[in-house]
C-alpha cells in the first residue's frame, strides 16, 4: 500500500462549539491532502500555555514517528512573537514561541528548533489574528509531505525559546512539594510530581498532604480501594495522581488547580 | 485503488476535555498507519456500561463490514475483569468483560467470543490504569490489520461473559411497561421500548403515560404534529420516543433517565 | 500515490453527547470508503438554520476543491421540503432546503442546484427522522465517488429554494447599522457587518455603539490594544468583530445575540 498516509495531531484552545478547529483541518488537507488528522483536545483552556505544554509533552510519544504535532494557543496572535518548527524522536512539532514546546526542551526530546519565516509556506492572505489556520497550518502541512525543517526558516538554539513557568516540584525536609495541576472530568486530581526519573520514588511514599486532607493509601489500580475513599495512584502519564473509585476525588476533597500538595516520605 | 483503509471506531466515557481519546488514537495509528478513526462518542456517562452497551447496540450497524468497535467504559481497569475481543456479522469489536457487549449476544449480533490474553498485542508498558490506550487499542490495531480473533487469546462462550442489566420491557394486561433511557441534547426522551420484532406493535398504540401526563398521539415525523405539543414517534434506532416539535420534550415533562413509562395498547 | 482521497465536511446541531454524529459517519463511509470526514462543528444550535448558513459561508473555502459539505440542521425532517445538492467554485453541498444553502447564493458561490429525488442513493430503510444519515449522507458519499449531480434529481433555478432571512447590514446617514451574530466560546462578539466589498470601509471607522459602549479603537491584532479594553477589529473570516486581549468581550459589555449595533463613519 506504499507508505502511510502522515499523521498531523491538534492541541488548542479553540473549543468545538465554533468552526475554528474545522477551518484548521482544511488549511491542513489543503496542504496535505493524505494527511490523517487527530484531535489531542480543543480543550486547552482558553490561552492557558502551560496546559498546552503539559498536554503535548504527556501525549505524544503515543503517535507514530513521524507524526506532526500542531499546537495553537496563541494569546500573542499577530504580535512579533515567532512561530517554532521543531523535530525530536522522529517527531514534528509547530508552535507559537510562547513556552508550549519548553517542557519537551527541559525534557531533552527537542533536537533542532527553528523559526518559521518563509512565507512560501503561508496562506494566500493572512488574516492577523489567525496564524494558527493561515501559517502554522500551512507549516505543518508542509512538514507532513516531507519538507525540511530548515526550509521553513532559520534555527534557533533551544536556550532562546520562551520557556513556561510550571510548579516546579520542590524538595524539603522529608518531602516533596507539588501542586494540582489539572483535574481531569472523572473528577481525578493530577499533580505536578513526576513518579521515577530522580523525582519521587513511590517506594518511600508516606502520606499525602492536600488541605487538611492525608491520605496514606498508594495502589496501583483504582479499583484496588474500596469504592468512596481517597486514594494516590501513579496516572497512565507517569504523575502522582489522588483519585477514588467511581468517585470525583476533587469534588470529596474540594480542591482546585494551582491548590499545593505535599507528600511525606519515608526512609527505606 | 486497493483495499480501502480500515475503520475503527470509538465509544468511550472520556470526555473531550481530557487528552484521553487523543492517546487512545495515537496508540490505534501506532499499530495500525491506515486507519480511518471514528468517534461515535466519548460522551456515554463515566462509568456507565448500560449506555455504553445500548449506544453500540444501535450505532455499530451503519459502519461497513470490517469495522473494529472499540468501546471503553471501563470501571474495573486494573482488575481481574476480562478484555473482549468478538466478532459478528463481519464487524468486530473490542471492550472490558462488563457487560457492554451484553446486548449485542442477546440480540444474537455475535458470532464468537475470545479473551484478550496475548500479551504480544500489548504496548510495551503497560499502565495499570488505563488498559484502553495500552491493551485493548493495540488488540483493536491488530484486528484491523486483519489478526485473527484466535490469536489474541483463547474462544469464550457466550453464556460465560458478563451481562448488563437494563430496563426490560414488562407485558401487563393490556400494556407494556418500559423506562427513559436516555435524553438526548434535542430534549427527545428514548425509552426502553423497541417497535416491532414482537415487542410493539405500532398499530396496537393506544396512549402512552409518563408521570402525570398522558399522549395519544402517534406521529411519523416531529413536524407532523403542532409545534410545542407531545408526541411519541418510533425513532431513528426503532425505539419509542417522546418527543416535542422544536422543543424539549423532556423539559415539558420534567423527566429523568430511569422514570418508569407505560404504553396502553388497544386491541387490533 | 494517486488521487487523495475524497473529502467530507460536516456542520450539525446533532452536539457531540448522542451518537448521531457517529452514525453519519457510518452512513459515509459505507457509500465512499476511502472519504476523509472533517467535523467544522456539530455545536450550530438545535434548529438554527441561519447559524448554519452562516457557519458553512464563512468556513468552507478553506478546504480543498472537491471537497463534500454536508450540513444537516433539518427542522423539517420527513415533511415535504425538498432536500439540495449542489456545486460552485469545485466545491459540493448537501442540505435540507431551510435555507442553509441560501447564503452562498447570495454570494454567487453556487452555480449549479439540483433537488435530490432519484431513491437510489438512499439507505436500505429510511427512518423518517433522521434524513442526515438516511438519505442525505448516502448523496454525499456518492458525490464524494464522483457521481455526477444530474444523476441525483432534476435542477433548480436558485430562485426556487429557501432563504434563510438574516440580520441586513443597513446604510443610515453617516453610520451602519447591524446585529451581534454570534459570541464565540473565547467572548469575541461577531457581528454582521462585513469588511470590504463595497460594504464596510475600514478606514473610514468612527466609533462603534453597543448599548451604552462606544468603542473607537480600531485594531488588526488582539494585543494591540491594553489587556481588558475593548476594542474592534476585522475577524478572520472578514466581519467587524468586538474583543479584548486575553478577556471576554461578551461579558464586559454583557451583549447577546441579536443584540444592535452602530457603527459611526467618518468622511476620509
Amino acid at each position: 500500500m506504499g507508505r502511510a498516509s502522515a499523521v498531523i495531531t491538534l492541541t488548542t484552545d479553540f473549543g468545538l462549539l465554533d468552526p475554528y478547529a474545522g477551518q484548521l483541518k482544511g488549511a491542513l488537507l489543503t496542504g496535505c491532502p493524505d494527511a490523517t488528522i487527530i484531535d489531542i483536545t480543543h480543550a486547552i483552556p482558553a490561552w492557558d500555555v502551560v496546559t498546552a505544554a503539559v498536554t503535548i509533552r504527556t501525549s505524544y510519544a503515543f503517535f507514530p514517528r513521524s507524526t506532526v504535532h500542531l499546537i495553537v494557543v496563541d494569546p500573542g496572535v499577530g504580535s512579533q512573537r515567532a512561530i517554532l518548527a521543531a523535530t525530536g524522536g522522529g517527531h514534528f512539532f509547530v508552535a507559537p514561541d510562547n513556552g508550549i514546546l519548553s517542557l519537551l526542551v527541559l525534557d531533552h526530546k527537542i533536537e533542532t528548533i527553528h523559526r518559521v519565516e518563509h512565507p512560501d509556506f503561508f496562506a494566500a492572505g493572512v488574516s492577523p489574528t489567525f496564524h494558527g489556520r493561515d501559517i502554522m497550518a500551512p507549516v505543518a502541512a508542509a512538514l507532513a509531505q516531507g519538507t525540511r525543517l530548515d526550509h521553513v526558516g532559520p534555527p534557533l538554539a533551544p536556550a532562546d525559546i520562551k520557556m513556561a513557568i510550571v510548579p516546579a516540584t520542590v524538595a524539603a525536609a522529608g518531602c516533596l512539594q507539588g501542586q494540582v495541576l489539572r483535574i481531569d472530568h472523572f473528577g481525578n486530581v493530577r499533580t505536578s510530581i513526576r513518579a521515577g526519573g530522580g523525582r519521587f520514588d513511590p517506594t518511600c511514599f508516606g502520606f499525602l498532604e492536600i488541605g487538611d486532607q492525608q491520605i496514606a493509601q498508594l495502589v496501583r489500580t483504582y479499583n484496588e480501594a474500596q469504592s468512596g475513599t481517597l486514594f494516590v495512584l501513579i496516572d497512565s502519564s507517569g504523575y502522582l495522581e489522588i483519585a477514588a473509585n467511581q468517585a470525583s476525588a476533587a469534588q470529596m476533597i474540594g480542591c482546585s488547580v494551582g491548590d499545593p500538595i505535599t507528600v511525606h516520605l519515608v526512609q527505606k
